[in-house]
């Protein structure tokens, strides 16, 4: 071996590695929603929720693994474990060696097939979670068990095929629909599963009154809250910054840590902006609109983390954070009961991030990102809310009155979550 | 200098990078296992049980510091201060770089000694916070670290050396006996260390009644329990992924990946098989099981999680998840009290996972797979029941009645973990 | 491109990734503040802690983008978002890539800007994470967050580039000053900031008795308390491993890995003493002190971790970990209420740091720590003195007596904390 085989072995690794570190952050997520939305709902619904989010990533992963890839990519050789560079067999690997004595290697980033996977399989499970906190403290667990398997084997890989899997549908490819790492694909996509769902499921029992009054039903735990939100902001530095693909050389290295620095900055201008706009509404600083705020901010930014300037991706973030408190207002006017603001969060800013694209990729087009956020939007919509109509027909999906008024935790998993705290201290 | 050099350089950097990293995914754990045995604990001895894993977790880096690492591996060079290759002096590293320039280095991988230590002080720590669990609500914390200088300057260390250390005894070594990162040489080990120590001590008052009826004694915060689960296996990728030494070209990269995704799916496996089982005998998700679950998963795919393929992961996974929930059951029936389940996790579970290298790896033999399972068990489990005998001797092991009825937190810490909350709020 | 070229953008892609990954460690330690304090205030305070952790960071971040960076390191392109190599233009950079050819770039270490900036922001924001502490449960949050625009946008950045940033005055370069991480340019200049609120702002209603005797204020959440230390001991090691500023070759790969060891030596070091001297002076292992040992062990290897043997950071730990505790028992007497005993950790144990580094370094001298602790202490708490005076005349610091009583949770956030749990549940 000569000393550019030596250099192709190292870039290889490298980039493999970057990918699987990047993959861990975002893996890391889904303590993030599991936590956020535990301190966000009552107590007595709390191991409930714990056990959907645990659950509810486990079947992602194995899904995904079954058929989800293979939907989404092609392929579908991980069943057989041949797992080489990312769409490459020996052959073709062994072809871009001798070709990189010829023409150089350096923009080539390729990387071991399985990392590749396992960076995507993390993704599935984002856009899964945020279903989980929308529909929390009254559908039943194995409906919703039901419905992850549909959305992580089937609706997502679909959609995810037909934009970064190259599968073209509706001319999007020719329309340059532009999503970096996922504004749409990721958490528009998991916030219309979750309208779909909250539409059929109706609100929680006493969150709007006869009169249109809305009820404040508080989260029994705000510092999990604010954990979630802390360890969600740490993923995305994962969600956005793997979503390079690669770590190559100097280009590539650049547009990394631009992605670092303006995901950090959006999540700040986001969380900034929802603690002005909720202080002057409400006259408080309320940390749970400040911690939607800051979740705002980062999927405004994830359609296009590395173009903007920092001072740009701090104003998406904060017209993110400024704009989730709006819409959670309106959604509760309009009695769509989202305990966590999830469909906020991730769907109305999402929209939000795939249009702010146009503010600074000058190849982003207007009428690609509206047939991009519409393809998505009535795909995942449409599907979910078959999928969700079949499973209440077949099993139903919201709990009894009875176990809505004791809680899921006791009635779906015979475990209180704080057995000793409080009123439902024994 | 030529480019050799510098590719050296740069593959000695990156090897010890990656080492570095996943030493911090391993270290991790420790927070993991803190959160899991304060989640798992009643309110009145949390305080306790998260001094103990700090404890422990100090005692275990310094007594590492100052002999673990020497009777594990030799060198004992870290007293000095004197850090370079693992295992090489500045001669031998001038000598490697005089040879790469004839024979090529491309699968040599050397880093930094100091990181070495890093990665496997975390092991060490990781093997003992597994005992902690275990022995919760009833053990002395003074009788407890001093088991924990013991098993982390001692006993560890030699069974460690017998296999990962080449210091074969019983002909291991010939046996080729194969536990890629421990599901036996950590997991076991530290189940068998926490099996001595909970027979001698025997059962919290109340939880088997006088008729053999077993009495749930439910942890006061299962959100933390959920947290440390996410915790561990989020550490797992680094205690798994690590566990190839070094970062390399092209094959080991590929084998890296493999590892994550291979790892990921046995938890994922693990978590449904225990939420399958559970709901099957239980009639409830019980999120403990499903939580143990995934633990197990990851502690059966650890003695070999690069050659399966990712269905055949998830499937070992699955056994060890649906494992662990009889195992649990068992082990009550036979009155051994594990607040925690840590021995039916780490260590039931641990031997399954040594035999289930069998499966994948050809090179693996059954005799060596039995032989190296009962040198651990053996060596460790009869040494701690000697250390624990010799502690418990001298200065007790285990509280008073009144004590343990009041509570450790207030009796040995002075604080109450939760002094508003509930019950025991003033 | 040749060879070299090509090993130059490797090299400069994993310092660059080197850089973020420790940029992420830190920008963690961002939750470990937010939980070690919601653990250790009363459950009333709970909210407001948390909002002020991060709408700090928000304004670290967002500060530090707009003046911040430009006051410490100069530059200032962030706004334009021209990010290429940390202060060169792209024609300096191919003067480099044409230079490398003759002379060789092994420890040349360049990386991308952007990652210099996201390293560097995340360690303003720990700056102000230590003064949140000591000031809680009776600072306003709005004039606190007054405070922190003016620390993260000057007070912090003019100090840092008297050090770091080679603005040198008072003859602080010419003596040698050290201070490898921040022991004092970091955490002693947080605990002087805090310290100037703290003495303005007076002591928590009830904390001290009318004859001097200090009453014991039980933190709500012990568990929180324990996770947000592990969390900021393991964001230390991006803090300390990240402040080579590059990873390189074999030197600096070797520097690395042992400022990572002695890192976790001294703060296992700083515990186990902690716990010793606890036991020894109130008969009981004191969780929150072994917590603030643990700490203080880090912030006392801070100055410098890379060149002292694995045993003697140990005993620097140690040393700072037996410290802290006599310190706080000072301040108590002294009626200095610090809550969660951040002036101690970041103050008292960062000036141990800084003389610490004389056991090591033989190019330090006693003159130069003496003058920079010095001229950073007396910097910061002059100007923040000043600030908070101002702040108090315009706006007031300290919430009257009635939200003292109730809580600032209701007041200044209009959401409880735990509104299940306890006392205050509904």
């Amino acid at each position: 071996m000569d000393n550019l085989n030596y250099i192709f072995e190292l870039q290889y690794a490298i980039d493999t590695f970057y990918f699987l570190i990047c993959g861990a952050l975002v893996w890391w997520m889904a303590a993030g929603f599991a936590m956020l939305e535990a301190g966000l709902v009552r107590s007595k619904n709390t191991t409930e929720i714990l056990t959907k989010n645990v659950a509810l990533f486990a079947i992602a992963c194995t899904m995904y693994l079954i058929c989800g890839y293979e939907f989404m990519y092609g392929g579908g050789y991980f069943l057989s474990g041949v797992t080489t560079v990312a769409g490459m067999d020996d052959a073709a690997v062994a072809a871009v060696l001798a070709s990189s004595h010829e023409s150089g290697f350096g923009d080539m980033g390729e990387y071991a097939g399985a990392s590749d996977f396992f960076f995507q399989v993390v993704f599935v499970a984002t856009s899964m979670s945020i279903v989980s906190g929308a529909v929390a403290e009254r559908m039943k667990l194995f409906a919703f068990l039901a419905f992850a398997v549909v959305m992580t084997g089937f609706i997502y890989p679909m959609e995810g095929g037909w934009t970064w899997g190259g599968n073209s549908v509706f001319g999007l490819y020719e329309l340059s629909f532009s999503d970096y790492a996922g504004s749409g694909i990721v958490h528009l996509a998991g916030a219309a599963a979750a309208l779909a769902g909250v539409l059929l499921l109706g609100a929680r029992k006493g969150k709007y009154g006869p009169n249109g009054e809305v009820r404040a039903i508080p989260g029994a735990n705000l510092p999990l809250a604010a954990l979630g939100t802390f360890i969600l902001w740490m993923g995305w530095f994962g969600f956005n910054g793997g979503s390079t693909l690669k770590l190559g050389g100097i280009a590539v290295a650049n547009e990394v840590a631009n992605v670092f620095l303006n995901t950090n900055a959006a999540a700040a201008g986001g969380a900034i902006a929802a603690l002005i706009v909720a202080k002057i509404l409400f006259k408080k600083a309320d940390l749970t609109m400040i911690l939607n705020g800051a979740l705002a901010g980062l999927v405004a930014i994830t359609a296009e983390p590395a173009d903007p300037t920092p001072l740009l991706s701090t104003l998406i973030g904060a017209a993110g954070g400024a704009l989730v408190v709006f819409s959670i207002i309106t959604l509760d006017k309009l009695k769509v009961d989202d305990p966590v603001g999830a469909i906020s969060v991730h769907g109305v800013v999402g929209i939000w991030g795939i249009f702010a694209v146009l503010l600074s990729d000058p190849d982003a087009t207007f009428m690609g990102q509206l047939v991009g956020t519409l393809t998505i939007f009535v795909w995942v919509f449409v599907t979910s809310l078959i999928v969700w109509a079949i499973i209440k027909a077949v099993m139903g999906i919201r709990v009894s009155e009875e176990e809505e008024y004791v809680g899921t935790d006791v009635t779906d998993c015979g475990l209180e979550a704080y057995p000793e705290f409080g009123a439902s201290a024994k």
